[in-house]
């Protein structure tokens, strides 16, 4: 097999000026980069710039561990939020289950099939019960018990496991609990969960008998990434499915699943490739 | 043209039992009629039975006048709530409108062509906008403006007016007004609304503008059945298109315009042709 | 758990004529049957009836064993092609496979969670690649290597061990052969397919190349059973995926794999619960 | 009302090389023009580059009047496809129609509210049918009946129609005739049509027959280019929605309508906002 090649990619969100696409362009350019995508965006309204630009490196005359160094100036001037992956520099998951486990096969049995460019460091839950499902794909399985009691205990443990294995995205694949503050501040925009409804409709548990007691026609499923306040956090992807009269709870959980599985695994490969840009709460999702 | 046959609906809604698929198509059986077409359901839960059926009057031993009474007496049997109607006694409607055209437009070209076998009495608006639009299909228009202080005698004066007329059917095609429970009472679950949303998401006034601060990647619209509970009433319909960060607030109140108009036509399809029944502030949607 | 109630299902078509319904659900109200679920259809054009009927047999007085010959006389007045079939009667499913595993795994995925209501007896492969697959859902794996020659001999092999295994529902999950003549025949509307496209369009080979040289902006998949016209069975379900130029082949590959797992997913479910009725070539599917 | 503020839009196809975002937009900055919005896109396998960008001419220092002029010597360097259009001078359309309203009805209503940036030039028919619409709308409306014989003759006085009306852009809203590869070749994919079924399902007359006897669960609607192979043209946008065995041919015309209305549409939108390129067959949306 040819070996891939090595290719950074920017985000950066900076106020509006002009010539920020030339700038960053010429940027590349003059370093002997060829841009593979640009894409921007500006939002009008409150005169705020958004990109996202890929490069491929073979040429570029600055060598990669220079290159965040490199753009600096210019970041500064822009007064830009900003980040810089090289593709060779995986994303490293770590998976949250409890006992659900069809979004936990969903995302193992896409990154089998090479749909998600990242390494998969481990898989936490509170239950015992999908290590099978772990070892089946050989990734290590750590049991952290949750009770009222041993909770802040247990988060401190996890996030020590996390900083040991260089973990530096989490993926809540219907993992049943809530994480504390201390915890969320650790990875922020860096924690993606599926919400088993169309949000803002049915926060909260139980979101599927919410959805049969008022009769709706539609069932969703969102996937976000996790802040403080419950199922408020900036939505990345939604998707839908039609239900009648006919469909008993049972049945939405069981239409709802499929949702589930698929709107938090195009979540997941649009964090993975860098395709995602929070502001204000919400996300621009470069396509 | 061929004349159009007779046929005679029957909705019907009661407590489970044995034997009633049986019973009523017997019933229609025994007396000459030829069944067109038969939809049942049974809410498990709720040991509840619910039943569409439509037949050929052609044959029919009973005349069409007599109809009501002859099936009277298995209804009351079965503690039924029901209603028949024969499709020569079209139903006739008034279309509640505001400012904005797109609803009712489509209302009224769609009757045009045939899509609603109903008759339309007249437009009521608390604006003169539309009028132009309702003289353009030939249908009266009558003005009721509303003001905080003639509420109560506007809606009296409109009662009459639909009384006088026949109606049996409002639709309020964005018609920004608050109907009075009065006015409500006298037409249970037989005004149907559009809310620009994916109800229960964005209830209240300026969905567009609450999905566009929330930042959902989908917005929808709802045809429902009005009750005393804003936005709250039983759901006809429901339907969504995807939006994305590039998508403006006026580019929100654009592409919903199209869910609108076509989320309000089907549900008032669905209730012309006695495909609805509601029970526990849900709908029965018989497709 | 509790004893899962014993059910029958009739699936029933024949010509229309006045009174079907009313004599069928008498026949099973006066053996004391309580109707579960009516569904009818009428073909006005073709003058052509269609009903699935099933019914709680607790308190019916013919026995499981004489249900048949019980119903056989009305069938026979009616010109009716029929079957029932009792729910503790499992479909004994085979499901045929290559090289591709996501709809493989979708079906043992589903299976294992309680969705189908079946039996999967065997896999059947013609390379040995998805044996693993088979083994860790604990399934028989037969691998009957195709070559030109051996065709013939092949196909008769398997015959012999689907009857041996009162197999009656197959499943080619991406099964990348042929059958003959001789095998369809076997097998009439039992044998589930994916195609990988929205026949009719793109049937044959390389359906995601096509799409991708003719530049449409959706893609789909078609769940259908096969006939000796390759691509051309009876449609029981289809679904769709947007696409824009900035899918590249594998893209399409990647994405239409979705659509290929929930199409067959929901095809083989319907066919499951006896839900599919063929006729002329096409399907009614009693949803 | 504030003047609208002018803008210019590029739309350039090119052989991919390296620095062509870059050069391009340092053209804009350099000359004091701001970029409103930019979207690239790489055919990897063809090494082919397209492009679309519109900027601010506020203080763009090179007059509107000489702006092709000026973009000229790197469009040759860069052997570019290209055009260069003002948003002051508005697209000219033409609408064909036959007999059926619903499309121009549409087009109709959307540019009444502003939703096409355009001006319609006039309407065109080969049937007196559709008069009054225009009429209603307050434009003229051209008949020009068509035989066998008088085809090429009613083209050319079209045509003649057409340049004295500087009309660039042809929207054929369900025209039934086929037009010539003279009159073709006036308009490269400058002539817009709505195709009722999933092309490349169902080319050629009747596809909703077609759709209706292969018993497809989902049918379709398609807004392409015209060009001299019929129903083969480039595709702009597709939708579909669902059938079943319950929907006649005539349901299936009805719920055919609303996508062909909106199908068109969203095709005539991104036309006038010079968001199509077509190459080798295919179209590139800039969405």
């Amino acid at each position: 097999m040819a070996e891939k090649k090595l290719t950074a990619t920017l985000l950066l969100t900076c106020p509006d000026r002009k010539g920020l696409v030339s700038l960053v362009s010429n940027f590349i350019f003059e370093r002997g980069g060829n841009i593979l995508d640009l894409v921007e965006h500006v939002n009008a309204e409150e005169q705020r710039f958004f990109l996202r630009v890929a490069w491929d490196m073979k040429e570029f005359n600055v060598s990669p561990e220079r290159l965040t160094e490199a753009f600096l100036p210019m970041a500064e001037e822009f007064e830009a939020e900003w980040s810089i992956r090289l593709n060779r520099n995986k994303h490293r998951l770590a998976i949250f289950v409890s006992k659900y486990d069809h979004c936990l096969q969903e995302i193992l049995w896409r990154h089998e099939l090479g749909e998600f460019d990242a390494d998969i460091a481990l898989v936490v839950s509170n239950h015992p019960d999908l290590g099978y499902l772990a070892e089946r794909y050989r990734l290590p399985f750590h049991l952290f018990p949750r009770t009222q009691e041993n909770k802040a205990a247990q988060e401190k443990a996890e996030i020590s496991l996390l900083e040991k294995n260089n973990v530096d995205t989490i993926i809540l694949a219907r993992y049943m609990q809530v994480l504390s503050p201390v915890f969320l501040q650790k990875y922020p925009n860096r924690i993606l969960n599926i919400h088993h409804s169309f949000l803002p409709a049915f926060a909260g548990s139980n979101p599927y008998k919410q959805a049969y007691e008022r009769g709706v026609k539609i069932v969703g499923a969102t996937s976000h990434y996790v802040t403080d306040v419950l199922d408020e956090g900036p939505i990345i992807e939604q998707d839908i499915i039609r239900i009648s009269h006919k469909d008993s709870l049972d049945d939405l959980v069981r239409k709802g699943r499929d949702l589930e599985r698929l709107v938090l695994a195009r979540g997941v490969r649009l964090h993975l490739q860098d395709r995602i840009l929070v502001y204000g709460g919400k996300t621009i999702v470069f396509e």
